[in-house]
Parts: C-alpha cells; structure tokens; sequence
C-alpha cells in the first residue's frame, strides 16, 4: 500500500485497541456505531480515532457512522490479521514455556511452529507440539520452515545472541521479551515488551484512589 | 490529590512512555526537552503530549521547554512509582515463575514478596526468595505482608478463583495475564495483559514493508 503519509507507530498499536472493540461489539450484534461509542468504549477520544483511521482512508458514512463488520475486517486486513502467522520462538525456560502454552496467540492467528534453545537437555524434544532446535541452527531450520515473527524469551544476557541467530534466519520482525537494547539491521523491526509499564498504570490508580469509576 | 477532571486511562499509560524517555535523557545528561523533542522520541504529537501534561498542571517553563530531572520527578511521583510497591503474585506455573524471576518489575520499584498457587507440591516452597502459600489462605496471608498490588499467572478457568482470593485479602490493584474477563467489586481495578496486541504491532509492519526507518 503506497501512503502519501508515514503513520505513528501509536497510531498502529491503537488499531489492535479498536479492533478488540469491533470484535466485542460484533459479538454483540451490533451494526453500526459512531467514532464517538467507540471513544468511550476504549478510552479515547473520538477525534483521536477519527485521526487514526484517516491515515487508512474514509470508512465512516454520513448520517450512519461506521458499519461494525466492515470497519473490523478493513482495519484487520491493515493489521495484516486477516491472515495466519507463523512464529518462531526462540528461549524454552519458563517464560517461553509459557508463551508456547498461551492460547491468546494462537486466538488470534499467530502459531508457534518452531522453538529454539541452547540447553542440550531442550534441543531435539517436542513440547506443545512444536519442535525444539539449537539457536545454533536457526539460520537453516528457518528458512525451511515458513515461520516470518520471531519471539526472544530468553535472558537479556543471551538476547542479542538470540536475535542475531533469527535474523541469521531470515527473520524481519522479533517481539523481544529481554530487557536491554538489541541492535539489529536497519530493515529488521524489534517490538519490545515492558510488562512493569502495566504495573505503573496500577501503580496511578492505587496512588490516585477514586479516580476511577 | 483532588482534579476537575477525569484522566483518560490511555494518558495514565502514556506517562509511563514519558517517563522512560525522560529517564534515558537523563541518563545522557541532557538538561532541558520540549514537547517537540519529546514527541519525536515517543512517536506521538507534541500536542498530545502538552494536552496529557495539562492534566496534571503546568511544567514547561516558557522559552526553556521541560527540565527534564524535574518533570521526570513530577511525573514519577503522579503515577505513584517514587516509591517500593510490594507485589503478590497468584499462580507459579511457567508464566509465574517467569515473572518471578523477572528482573525488569524490580527495577521499576515492584517487588513480588509473596506467591500464592493450589499445587500442593509448590505450597510451602520458597522460589527466588519469595514463599509460596495456598491461594486459599490468601484472604489471612495478604493483611499480613503488605502487598497492595496482585498478579494473576493462573490458567483462564482458575482466573475468577485466585482474583476473588487476592479481593478477599485485600488486594484493589490487580494485574491479569488470563485471557478472559474476570469480575471484581466497584472499588477494584484490573488491568489485563494482551500479549497478541504485541504481535499485531510487529504483524503490521510485516505486511506493510518499508513503513519504518
């Protein structure tokens, strides 16, 4: 998709938001709403989400307000959700253990189809269906097997280790779970997870009590 | 702290993002910043920015912009983490120990100081110094140790259970990592990890190459 204009990173992460939202209210069989009902449904505000979806295009019709369906399966198909994705996943201690496990992933059609370790004792088994590789080897297991997401759980010790053995592999997009900075190559995309920001936003509320509600 | 206006939860979450640029500028010594600078560091507008800030007063100072030690203290101490917040964690399965063993809460002033699970095998044990009790004891154990936050690694069919064990004990702040809703009283915030969100970010780059860099 060729856009005259480069969309904020924010932008994007706040797509996943309104797509959760559609999703709920199409459960609901709900079939129209308004840039304002969203609004409150998620948080923000309605020229904010107006905002956001006029860097894709014009989906709202005058005097209706969106159609849930197509608004959901437009901004999916942006997301490149309307698709199955495979993942390779790379670290089987506890934490990748249990992001093989999750079933929120798979939910919304990212598949762990490879795992990657560096303990002899991992290497060679299959947990959760999915087999388990020397990190060493990933350069030629990837290729082979399809997987275009890369997840790092392992320590932030063997992190950049770890990444530069996916991107040996072909891999362009890695969710790293390891505190720390990773250099990768200008072309490789690393999105990384702070799970302790989702503890400050507790942190707001139990200092500001009664704030909410 | 008493404000006329209710703050969106999504400018609770971008003080966090504002308050780790701040602390990498500080940590490179830079001395003043602007909502421009800022928001090019983020990827946000400064509008946005500057319209989060003016929740919580006035902290530019005209022609100089932000000091940044300053704003970054002010900022520290609206969402409450200039301080240790003692953490209970409910659930040492792969997920739990991951977090655990996180290292990235305690840096940011979380500290987990008691677990809870249902496995007999686990109750009684101590892991990475922090004593595992039976959830059902959490109701006697929780006043007793001075967590004021939880964090719910259980399975989504044990969600409800171990949530409604933190409220019992006291608990008015709760983190879940379960997929699914969980019901809580009026006076009890939630917060629910959505993992696959991460995926999508990287997903949509993925489909879109050349969106970034």
């Amino acid at each position: 998709m060729a856009r005259a204009k480069k969309i904020p990173s924010t932008t994007v992460s706040r797509l996943s938001v309104y797509v959760r939202a559609l999703q709920k209210l199409r459960n609901e069989a709900v079939v129209t709403t308004s840039s304002e009902k969203l609004a409150e449904q998620v948080g923000l505000t309605a020229a904010q989400i107006r905002k956001d979806l006029a860097y894709f295009g014009q989906f709202g019709v005058p005097g209706r307000g969106y159609y849930v369906e197509n608004l959901h399966n437009e901004l999916a198909m942006i997301l490149g959700i309307n698709r199955r994705w495979e993942v390779a996943l790379a670290g089987v201690g506890h934490l990748g253990y249990a992001l093989l496990a999750y079933n929120g992933f798979k939910k919304q059609g990212f598949d762990v189809v490879v795992a990657f370790d560096k303990d002899p004792a991992k290497i060679g088994q299959t947990w959760e269906g999915v087999k388990i590789y020397d990190i060493a080897e990933a350069r030629h297991v990837l290729p082979e097997c399809g997987a275009e997401i890369g997840i790092i759980a392992v320590p932030a010790a063997s992190a950049q280790e770890a990444c530069d053995a996916l991107v040996a592999g072909g891999l362009k997009s890695i969710l790293s779970f390891a505190p720390g900075r990773i250099i990768v190559p200008p072309d490789v995309t690393v999105k990384r997870v702070e799970l302790a920001m989702e503890l400050e936003w507790l942190s707001y509320y139990a200092t500001n009590i009664g704030e909410r509600g």
